[in-house]
């Protein structure tokens, strides 16, 4: 055994399941690990934004992380920006970085860079394996910290990988969640019993089912309102759920929503910031003279706080009051994205995984779906473009049984388009669904708002994309069956027809 | 005058005429500044890898740094990977990464990351501005380091960007070239007197026209043989220009070629290495007994040495013996490495720039073209693929009126296919010919010399993309004419006409 094999058989042992793979030679030996050690399936991804990014999604449905194979810092660099997501969804991820022999790398050769330095902005946990026969050992804790929702970096040179190693799976048991004290509870309770209008922020998993059920039951206790982060990681919508809103993007929206609280109690997330920095708005948007109660953090056991909370509140049982049936009716003639998110609200079966990339558009999406069938709803979580493809495919990897929809930017989408040739590999159940505006419609908003309404020739090139790529070309030639629609009634002919298909679907919706 | 107005106002004094762009929020100001303080072209790319790529080959092909303009951590890392390959090739490149209004920062918003941390591996000068009163004195020292062939990376916050400036157009001249002590001169003619098999190899600005005729007078006269780097920045060749070997890219070749050399001189570049480590087989590639002398390094002025060192050796006139031609003929049939280059060298125009990543196809056009029509040739300099549809397009940007060959592996091409809209929407003169051989032939190569001929299904699987893209669409998606062609004779009529038409062209050459 070789110190690749004593690393793969740690990972399958430490129950990991997947690798989104882009390997070179400095990956060979752990590329022949996988090929001698069963029980983990690699997927070749054509560019490495794609394998973090569906690790991401991967993470997120299933709650355990993937393993990334990845090739020196040129190939972790590509990772990054999906991996920056994953680390502000608190998705756990387990990539392996092969560097070279370490004889071999002060000489400087062409592919050699700071993996170190690289990584470091987006790993939570982060290591430079000194020998093959510590791998099994640094394999382990990588995992355990992936397993607690951290983005966890082996680098491992080549010669770790070929030596010879002793052991392998030794699988350590994660870090439980922390449970929460009572004098948190206590104070959330006080808070929201102390009238006016008071609000529940939640985030991670308090956005789920438990979670959610035992918020509803605080809410028809206290009267408080129900808000989550603007970019969840994954929320729980639909059926018997209640109705969640979600904070608004611009700051000066989110001070409107926020002002006037008399208190707000944060479970699992933390103040709210605004998302960039706006002269003369504040960063922090909760209002100074707000009190604030943080029932749980990041690390918590946040659906156990929220259901103390809920007995604190006085015990009644969970209302389940289904949110209020949203009539979107059946749109036609040509689109908006208001008509688009009717369409998919309607449309969508229930289970269905919904990966929400698609920025201007989204606020109707969020807006329609609320009363669809049960549904899991993912976002944009770090701001970095690029994610909701990888992502998507990867959620498709996780619950192969659950039909997946992409809502999808065009221009954001465009930045890993590559994922849509996994999606025709492997065969996914994903309907992409690209939002063709043919510009970078949040940047002339944003210019709009810094008072630049007159664009000149510079500008307008740099946010509009004339003449447009043909998305629904570009999929075909992916493999993935693509088509184009420019009415409502063509979008709901094409949704149908994708979400009875097995495999992938791209539906360009030119708006 | 704000900030982002001194900033732009002083790198058209220093000579930026390009940018390479996809800004976000925090650069809006500096959107704004390129409308209003005209000099600079902007060139919208849909994805930063693509900006990076194109700076790397404006540089070369200009001599003058472009400017590239990124949005946030995640905007810059999605260009590291051609940074890499820019700094290994001593592309001067100007990066403004727009950063959170400092104000903010501290706030962690979503897209908030170490940008330093990300940016230092590939920067040779790198700085975080402090106010916008110091951007223009920033600026000016960034683009002068450019200019000497470094990557330069000034992180611009959002406030500096808008606060009011008094000054700009604060341009500095850039450092001279170091001239060569007299002392290498003679130390490097002493060994190439002294008799044996010497050699003199060859990197950098060694290899432009005036490098190349010192190089001939002092092989005419030494009888040294000439070889350059395994992957130049940039190499003249055809016409008159001598013939100059490439140092094999596998270790053990490479080692081969330098066994029994009595003398090396070294002009341009450093000392070769190995590309990767293998076991058994020495990093470092010139044979420990093999007198070695320094001529000229990176920063040197390299040409000048070389053609004193011909005065050295003798002074006599350039023999300008043309390279012999070789006698590639009309293939036909079923394509081939061998035939792709065959008719590529024939039909490609004098003048032509030739961007090379075909990777395992590279040994045969290099051998083929060494009689073609004068050209430049331009390598993958650092290893990290995807360069070439970039880098491309960013030779053509600088050079107009030269028709641009991108000989472009599929796997590595996948990379930065976005590329190919930036050549539609500039219709900039670039015939891309695409190697589709359907997987990382390099890879496969690479697992047999390690002794594993036969793979598993995992390692296939991680090596092969079955089913394949088609680039012919893909290229047709994104707005450039694409073609497949599965015959010589077909390539031939394709080429053919790629070449007469002027915008962009791809060719799928099926093998």
């Amino acid at each position: 055994m070789n110190g690749a094999d004593s690393l793969v058989r740690t990972a399958v042992a430490s129950g990991i399941r997947i690798c989104f793979a882009n390997p070179g030679t400095t990956e060979l030996p752990l590329v022949a690990a996988l090929d001698e050690n069963p029980g983990i399936r690699p997927v070749l991804c054509l560019f490495e934004g794609v394998c973090s990014g569906a690790a991401d999604g991967y993470a997120r449905m299933s709650g355990s992380p993937a393993m990334t194979l990845l090739h020196l810092g040129p190939g972790f660099a590509n990772a990054i920006a999906n991996l920056h997501n994953a680390r502000r969804a608190a998705s756990g991820v387990f990539n392996v970085v092969g560097d070279h022999a370490s004889w071999h790398v002060d000489t400087d050769p062409p592919l050699a860079a700071d993996i170190v330095s690289l990584a470091s902005p987006v790993s939570g946990w982060l290591h430079s394996a000194r020998s093959s026969s510590d791998l099994a050992r640094d394999a382990a804790e990588a995992i355990r910290a992936a397993q607690s929702g951290v983005v966890s970096t082996l680098i491992v040179p080549h010669d770790a990988q070929l030596l010879a190693a002793a052991a392998g799976e030794v699988a350590r048991a994660p870090d439980p969640l922390a449970p929460v004290p009572g004098s948190a509870v206590d104070e959330s309770a006080r808070l929201l019993r102390g009238g006016g209008t008071t609000a529940l922020l939640l985030g991670g998993a308090a956005l789920t089912r438990r979670g959610l059920h035992a918020a509803a039951r605080i809410a028809g206790q206290s009267g408080c309102r129900l808000w989550c982060d603007t970019f969840p990681a994954r929320l729980e919508r639909g059926g018997d759920l209640p109705a969640v809103e979600r904070l608004p993007y611009f700051a000066e929206q989110a001070v409107d929503a926020l002002s006037g609280l008399s208190a707000l109690v944060l479970a699992g997330t933390r103040p709210p910031v605004s998302f960039f920095g706006y002269p003369g708005i504040p960063s922090r948007l909760v209002p100074e003279d707000c009190p604030t109660a943080q029932l749980a953090g990041a690390g918590d056991d946040v659906t156990q706080a929220l259901e103390e909370l809920a007995q604190a509140l006085g015990g009644a049982a969970d209302p389940r009051a289904p949110a209020p049936r949203n009539p979107v009716g059946r749109p036609s003639g040509s689109l908006t994205p208001e008509k688009v998110a009717a369409v998919v609200a309607e449309l969508q079966p229930e289970g269905a995984i919904v990966m929400d990339e698609s920025l201007t558009a989204s606020t109707a999406y969020f807006e329609a779906a609320v009363s669809s069938a049960p549904h899991s709803y993912l976002a944009l979580t770090g701001g970095a473009i690029g994610q909701g493809l990888p992502a998507g495919s990867g959620a498709a990897l996780a619950c192969p049984d659950r039909p997946v929809i992409a809502l999808q930017a065009d221009g954001s989408g465009m930045y890993t388009i590559q994922a849509l040739w996994s999606q025709a590999r492997e065969g996914l159940d994903v309907t992409n669904i690209v939002f063709a505006n043919r510009g970078y419609r949040i940047l002339m908003l944003e210019l709009a708002r810094a008072g630049i309404a007159e664009l000149g020739a510079q500008a307008r090139g740099l946010t509009e994309f004339e003449p447009a790529p043909d998305w629904a070309r570009l999929a075909r030639g992916f493999g993935v069956p693509g088509t184009r629609v420019s009415d409502a009634e063509g979008l709901w002919k094409e949704l149908e027809r994708a979400l009875e298909e097995p495999g992938p679907h791209l539906i360009e919706v030119l708006l």
